[in-house]
C-alpha cells in the first residue's frame, strides 16, 4: 500500500534527498504535497514529476509566478497555497499520512505543530523547532501517541540504538561532533574566516544555514536540545564527543556501562530512509564502509573556549522557558548576517551571548509567546551586530 | 524472586568472574551447583560461600579429597558427584533455572546439550560446544525455545546490537579481533614464541586455551562458527575486521546500510551480567568508557598468511560435519602440546591442517560420532606432532 507523503521544504538539502529515497520505492510512497521558499523552478520540476495535490511557495509573488506557469501547462491540477498559511494549510492536507519537516530555521515550528495535531507521522529534520518548542511539540506528539522520526544523522544514530529499551535502561547518550572545518583553529585564525571557508564542511555536504552552524559549534549545541526533548532526558545525561571522521553517528550508554553505537558513512540518505522505513529497516544500494580498509578513528572532548555556542546551548536548554528561543533567533540572525559579510565568524557567538543575557526569561511560553520572543531577539540583534 | 543457577566451570576464569557478578545481585541469584576440574581448594571456599546443592569435580582422585574435607566440616550438605557423568548430572540439576556453561574445549558439549534438553535457561561461555555440535545445540534450543545467551564478548556485542530485529534485516556481522599478541609479527619472530608470550594477551585477562587460540587467531575462527550457530548466518555473512584497541566488541549491520556496534572497556563482566540480567539491563559500578580523554581506534583487515587458523576454521565451516569437530581436537591438542613445550607456535595450525587434510568428513553426525571423531583426532594429532 502506498503511503501519502508531504515535504514541507522540498527544494533544500534534506528535501531533495528526501525524493531521491522516495524515488528508489516507487511502490512504498505517493507524494501529495511539496513546498518550497522560493525556488519554483525546482518546484515546477517536481510537480511535474510527482504530481501532487498541493503545494506551497512561502514567498507571495514566487507563488503568483509558478500559479501562471502551472496555468499555461494544461492538465496540471496541484493547488499552489502561499505564505505562512499556505504552508500551515499544507502541513494539514488531509491526503497525506506522513509529513516530512525539511524546513530550516524557526518558520519549522508552526508547520510541525499543526502537521502533529492533525495525527500525521512526522519525520523531522528541522531541528530549531524543537531547540524552540520542544516542550509543546512533545507534549502534543506524546498526547497522540505520535513517535517523532528523527532525521538529523545523530538522531536517527540515537534513536536506532535506544530501539524498545526503556528510558529507564539509559544512562546517558553521546553526540558526536566533527567538529567542523575550523576545529583545531585558534582565535588568530578564526578571526579572519570568510562565508566560504565556513561552508565547506570536511564530510557532510548541507544546506547553507546549518553548515554555518556546524562550524560554530552552534548545531551541536541544537541537537544537545533535540536530544533532550526527543528522547525525554536530563541535560546532564547528554554529552559530546569530537569525532572527526564523522563514522560513528552517536551513541547510547545503558546503566549497565554497555554502549551502541551507530555507524555509516557520512551521508544523509540513510537517515532519511531509515525515519521513512521505521520501525522497518528496507534494502538499498547506497555506499557503505569499507571494513577491508585501513581505518582510524578518534576522539576527544570539544574546545569550549573556541567554540563557546556548545556551552550557550546546554545554558538555554538547561534554563529553558523563552531562552532557547531567543538563543536561536539570535543564532538565525547573526548567521545571516555572516553570510552577508555583515558579521564576522568570532562575532556570531559574541551577538548571540550579548542577546541572551539581555533577555529576562518567560517560563511556558505559549506559541504567540514564542514568536514574539523570536521577534525581539532579531530586532535586539540587528541593532547590537552593527555596535560590534 | 531468586533465580537459581548452577555454573559449570566455577573455578576458571568465566567461571570466578560470573560469581563476581552474582555477588552484585544476592538479591537476585541462588548459587544451587557448582563445578571443577581439579581445583578443590578453590571449590570448597565456594561451597562455603553459596552452600550449593550438589557440586561436581570432573577428575575422580579430586572428588573424593573434596568429599573427605566436607565431611570434616559438619553442617555442610553438598552433594559431590564426579567424572562425566556427574558434570551430565549436575547439568541437569532439577533444582536449577538456569545453567552457566563456563567450561573450556570439547567437554562442554554434552553437558550444554544435557541443560538444554532439561529446559533450562542456558548462558553460554564455552564455544567448543557450538564450534563442534553447534547443529545439534541449536536444534534442541530452538525446539524448546531456549534463546542462548552468549557470553563472549563478541557475540554478546551482536546480540546486543541485533536486538529483536528480523534475521531478514540482517546484511552480515563484523567481528572485531584484537589480533592478538604477535600482530604484525613476521615469520622469523613468530618461529621462536613461547608459551609466556602467547599468554600475555594485550587487552584481556584470559584462561590459558583462550589465550593461545588468540595468539593464533583459531579463537576468531571460532567465533565465526560460533555465530553461524547463534544467529543462524551464512559465512558469506560473517566478516572480521582486526580492532588493536578492543573497544568495540563487534558490530551488525544491516540490509540498508547502517551499522550497529557494541562497545565498552574489555571486560567480561558486563557481558557476563548482562547475559544473566537479559532481556533486562541493570545498573552497576563497573569501569566506564570515558569519551572525554582523547582516545584513538583502528581498524585493518586480517593477516591470513602469517595467521592461517582463521580460514581453516571457515574452511571447517562451511563444509560442516566432523570437520569442526576434528579441526577443535586438533587444536586442543596443539594448545597443549605447545603449553607443554612440545610443539612450536608455528606448528600449532601446520597439525591441526594437516589433521583435516587426513579426515574424511561424514555428515549430520550424532553425538557420538562426534566423540568418537574427536578422540581420532586427538591420537592422530599425537602421532604426528612427533613427525613435526
Amino acid at each position: 500500500m502506498l503511503q501519502r507523503i508531504t515535504i514541507l521544504g522540498s527544494t533544500g538539502s534534506i528535501g531533495t534527498q528526501t525524493l531521491r529515497v522516495i524515488d528508489r520505492f516507487p511502490d512504498r510512497f505517493k507524494v501529495v504535497g511539496l513546498s518550497t521558499k522560493r525556488n519554483i523552478k525546482l518546484l515546477e520540476r517536481q510537480i511535474e514529476k510527482y504530481r501532487p495535490e498541493a503545494v506551497a511557495v512561502f514567498d507571495n509573488e514566487k507563488a503568483l509566478e509558478l500559479k501562471k506557469n502551472i496555468k499555461s501547462n494544461s492538465g496540471q491540477k496541484t493547488a499552489v497555497l502561499t505564505g505562512e498559511e499556505g504552508l500551515t494549510e499544507l502541513a494539514a492536507l488531509h491526503d497525506a499520512e506522513m509529513v516530512i519537516i525539511a524546513l530550516v530555521g524557526f518558520s519549522g515550528l508552526k508547520p510541525t505543530l499543526t502537521a502533529i495535531k492533525e495525527g500525521k507521522e512526522i519525520a523531522l529534520a528541522n531541528k530549531e523547532a524543537l531547540v524552540v518548542g520542544g516542550e509543546l511539540i512533545m507534549g502534543e506528539a506524546r498526547s497522540r501517541n505520535i513517535i517523532i522520526r528523527p532525521i538529523d544523522s545523530e538522531h536517527s544514530a540515537i534513536f536506532q540504538c535506544i530501539n524498545k529499551a526503556d528510558e529507564g535502561e539509559l544512562s546517558k547518550i553521546i553526540l558526536t561532533a566533527s567538529g567542523g572545518p575550523f576545529r583545531g583553529w585558534l582565535k588568530e585564525k578564526l578571526v579572519n574566516v570568510t562565508p566560504a571557508q565556513a561552508l565547506k564542511h570536511p564530510n557532510w555536504n548541507m544546506g547553507s544555514k546549518i553548515s554555518i552552524d556546524s562550524a560554530t559549534l552552534m548545531n551541536k549545541g541544537f541537537e544537545v536540545i533535540e536530544a533532550r526533548w526527543l528522547f525525554n532526558l536530563d541535560y546532564k545525561k547528554i554529552d559530546v564527543v569530537i569525532h572527526p571522521e564523522s563514522i560513528i553517528h552517536s551513541m547510547v550508554e545503558f546503566i549497565d556501562g554497555s554502549i551502541l553505537a551507530q555507524m555509516g558513512i557520512p551521508d544523509m540518505l540513510l537517515p532519511i530512509q531509515y525515519a521513512l522505513s521505521y520501525p522497518e529497516r528496507w534494502g538499498n544500494d547506497f555506499p557503505r564502509l569499507n571494513w577491508q580498509e585501513k581505518q582510524q578513528i578518534h576522539f576527544f572532548p570539544p574546545d569550549n573556549d573556541h567554540f563557546p555556542c556548545l556551552n550557550y546551548a546546554y545554558q538555554a536548554g538547561k534554563t529553558g522557558g523563552t531562552l532557547p528561543a531567543v538563543m536561536n533567533a539570535a543564532n538565525e540572525a547573526a548567521v545571516e548576517k555572516f553570510l552577508k559579510n555583515e558579521l564576522s565568524f568570532l562575532h556570531i557567538p559574541l551577538l548571540i551571548e550579548e542577546i541572551m543575557n539581555r533577555h529576562i526569561v518567560k517560563f511556558n511560553p505559549s506559541l504567540e509567546e514564542l514568536i514574539a520572543v523570536d521577534r525581539w531577539a532579531r530586532e535586539e540583534a540587528d541593532v547590537t551586530a552593527q555596535k560590534l
